[in-house]
């Protein structure tokens, strides 16, 4: 019932609205006694940042994190993490326009089927900013898993119809996706989305696309035979976020037009290991990790703020015309590929964890 | 960390194994005072059996379900239900040969790394036999929500590289899935898939394929903002299905690729209600049903164990040939059709009473 | 929302009612790789059984442990155990003259204002043969504890008035205690409570009385800071328990009256370890375990059903006046050690677990 | 596993300590649409408060609540509420003396054998600061309580040997208990309590005591049947409170002494209710509330720092002599009678969720 806690073991609760104080979270079930490195969790946040180019919504938040609790001496004491990002350049008069308006495909009119109240203001807990708080619980995760071997590479291979052609691995480095103003680590097909994006952006419409993600160096035996299967959990990590509308991993929906003789991994022995040659299943079997590389794609749907005139309704019903005010992205795939590192490194931890529960 | 149990408020336990003594679950959390229909949740057991047709797995199961607690005069009591699905048609030593086998693309070795240890027959655990547990507590949340007027139709829309053109709305009638051997309402590609199955067959092959759900009648309103999005839910309820490898709702991976104006669902006033045009959102905006058909699509790899000599290793890592034995499934999808519905069952009914909780 | 689960890590879902089929349980989360013991499991839940000694209900039950999964080979693969115990000799025809009365003390009205349904018979669900469940999750959790050094023993230390005069440490022989028809491990006042029983027995009256029970051998560091204190979970799982109203742990409400100067427990070096030299403290500081021996007292208020004429009244509200029939224990308190040790067994595990996955 | 988060569908994450930026939480479940009185919150925040009077610790905290999220126009939203008590008079300085030394039945050993690490000052996390947390979530649900005509009264019964002789019901006053400087509603044994206090106050020694609590007008069909029976969620919510040694309800440990002639509580017919005459089972029977009253009381131990030298061990297990310095209550019951009270205020209302949750 944890509507807006997220995890078992490791466990972020998050709070806050757009226009609000700020945006923040709660994470409790941190391996005690390692130092934190603070600046890494800022650069992961700046990452997610909007303004970090002209490609994303101007607006100029500096997302500087604060943290409240759970540190001692620089290192996690194992007591619950609380952290706040400050909302600073609110425009919340841009919004007051649409306070009884239902804008297409937003949350207004389920918010207010469900609660029978919201804060209209620039989405309020439905806006993208509530991400602030992933970002952070993820970084964290991110440190303790990297010094345990498991690192998680996301970038964006696709915008709209332009799209990475091949599964890249072993999967790209670092450096070579943060260059690229869009994340996308094939300069070719970067550049082209940036000319997508920007041929959009001057029609005043908006788009979507895909990102892909990796995980390596996990341990066989993560994940829960049935009803937690490790790529459920990643799933539903990711289909948490918002504007995520599909999800897949290994060979996914292309893997479901082919034969079993191709789909199946052999074994092999390699030195000491059990491997397998190829790794369409992507690296889990029958829910567990099976210590190959974990790889997935996560779909994002087009923005719906768009700069143009849209027919809707209002709050008593009247169809109205809206024209679209406020800042924001033609393309928030580039933003949120911390996101989906986020989500995956608190996934992971998540199940180190539970395996060793059992151990 | 319930990994064998699925549900907040309705809530299914699941155990068994496919060559113990059989499996069944406890069901918790179901509203009390409402007369139970069980030869309707037996005839969903019957739509997963294996022995349906010439096209699935020759096992011969009853698959007849036994009732342990929670009914009394015939009605649910609102105390947990607890029920058994007996095995009976093992044939164990069909497995004999396979006990230090790691097959390939079957969970033998992820489990093995798990937990040491494995019942290695019939997969044990792992074995899709698991999922008389999903029918069954699917089989009661439907019957409760067939009552509040929430209908759930899964249908086979793709086999191999056979697939139906188009999203179908409204969904097709039940009879006419039921009438195709493979589940497919379109009885020209149904005759396709009918046909491609068996000449897979004839090849000692194996086939995936896609189910496509719908889900009509449900309330604006359901659903949590943050992690526990209603397609999150289902996403993960999919996901945790055996040979499950991709979700997607509404427009999905498809919708990724195009633009906003494309994508936005305009709101008009219909009557005393508000709904929208088009769906593109698959009845969920920000997480929150909208009152609008709810659709998705799962993505189902081909049948792991192929009628091929396949190259493997054992337990010691000495490299193997093995020949598959036993009674298997060239295609599960179509047998598969009742569990999507079964999860989609359980989502939307846990949903429903998070719902009336804040009311 | 598990109302019919309990525990995290270690977790048993429980079913059945008294006049039903039977009343088993699903446990999930068993730490694998070990042989179980079946026959130990047995001896735990004849402790329980009716019919023991001239002192406790006629009801002839066998209460023959089946188990449907989980194991192979006679061990535990850390898939799910699920098992019943079958209702055999059920006198249903006992209770149909109280079908529309409220039982004085009893769960009749409340069970009916919950559900607005309720099986009669024997109490249904809120009949004390429920805890048949949790003396099995927790015979199985005790052998895993006893691999670990960590030892249970409750006794029987109060029958109405008749009470032992002091804390036992350390705890008395578990022979001592099996010996005394009610459990009581002082000769001379488990004479005196014998003699109680018989007398109260006569008068068609009945008793209660107070159960303690010590653990030894935790290591320090179980529990968790805030809200799942050790002793919190112990005191949820014991008053969870039917019939108990009271529990205390340590020094308990007589330490509420003792100065801090006496109560605190002074902290010594004892070779390797820090000890302290008393525990007032009952083995738990800040919730969390220090070594030393955890014990507590756990209160049982008399059986409601007494062999006397009551006034009470109908569903419809008419006052009546009603004669109990059936197979009533004068006092339960005796076949209730078993399920306190049960209860403590499952915290003991469940914490352990928790405690690993950090680790 | 939510160690440092309580409850179900209404639900608190607690954070922060004793001596870092301050004490919060997130609360999440809050039924959405009314108006917020913030003014009653941050006046239950001062009953808490340290230095109310001359008998309590003169640490100088304003405990000013700052809120961060879930409010819009003054009301409540449905989204998590996250706020802040800064902490402001600290005197860090006073705790260096022991920062390796492990205080006499505090937790400080504890938490260092469970986390290896720990914020020394102040007692870090395990300080009752924690509690302005509890006060804050129980003071919400206490209004939203109020609305549906649900009052909860605690006050303090006993302090040391100084107690009231008898329950009292109805529950006394409000302004009766608050008047009272320890929170006791009977003059003359107030007047008691303030001499022992100062007199133990004057030896340097502390108090330890037992808080009574009502709660009136609950609906019958409150709490579950087996595991979170409504007095175990009770229970476990009381246990979790510092200092706090024992729990029991209706007639207790004393009603364990009594025969079920004396203790079973007689059904009548009352207008168009039906009630019991005695009320023995405290409102609840078989685990749910039968409408009658609720009550209760709880045991807390004496502050565990002394002004006294007591002998002791320090971190590498030395024994050594130790003084305690800063500033601190000789008996905490008085300001522990609102954090009693918030507890019960959030089993109440999460029952209340459960309870809407299958109507």
């Amino acid at each position: 019932m944890a509507a807006n806690t997220y995890g078992e073991l490791y466990r972020l609760s998050s709070f806050g609205e757009s226009h609000g104080r700020g945006v923040g979270g709660v994470i409790d079930g941190i391996p005690p006694g390692w130092k934190l490195d603070f600046d890494e969790i800022q650069k992961e946040l700046n990452r997610r940042k909007p303004g970090q180019s002209h490609l994303a919504s101007p607006r100029k938040e500096q997302d500087r994190l604060e943290i409240f609790s759970g540190i001692f001496d620089g290192k996690v004491t194992g007591t619950p993490i609380a952290f706040m990002v400050w909302n600073e350049d609110q425009h919340s008069a841009d919004y007051s326009h649409i306070e009884d308006v239902y804008r297409p495909s937003h949350a207004d009119y389920t918010y207010q089927q469900k609660y029978g109240i919201r804060d209209h203001r620039g989405g309020g807990r439905s806006s993208a900013r509530e991400t602030i708080a992933r970002v952070v619980a993820g970084a964290i995760a991110k440190q303790y898993l990297k010094q345990i071997g498991v690192a998680i590479t996301a970038y964006v291979s696709a915008i709209g119809h332009v799209s990475l052609p091949d599964y890249i691995s072993p999967p790209p480095a670092y450096e070579r996706i943060e260059s690229s103003l869009v994340r996308c680590p094939d300069e070719r097909i970067s550049d082209e989305m940036q000319a997508l994006i920007e041929k959009t952006k001057s029609e005043g419409d908006t788009l979507g696309g895909v990102i892909s993600c990796h995980i390596t160096g996990l341990t066989p035996g993560l994940g829960a035979p049935v009803f937690d299967k490790f790529h459920a959990d990643l799933g539903k990590a990711m289909l948490s976020i918002n504007a995520v509308k599909a999800f897949e991993y290994g060979s996914g929906f292309y893997g479901t037009t082919r034969k079993g003789s191709e789909e199946n991994d052999r074994f092999v022995s390699d030195q000491d290991k059990i491997r397998t040659i190829t790794n369409h299943s992507g690296g889990i079997q029958g829910g567990i990790t099976n210590g190959e590389e974990v790889y997935f794609r996560v779909g994002f749907k087009p923005v719906a703020t768009i700069m143009r005139q849209q027919a809707t309704v209002d709050r008593a019903g009247n169809e109205i015309v809206m024209n679209a005010r406020g800042r924001h992205d033609v393309c928030v795939v580039p933003r949120a590929v911390v996101i989906v590192e986020a989500m995956a490194a608190m996934v992971c931890l998540d199940h180190y964890l539970r395996y060793n529960a059992y151990r």
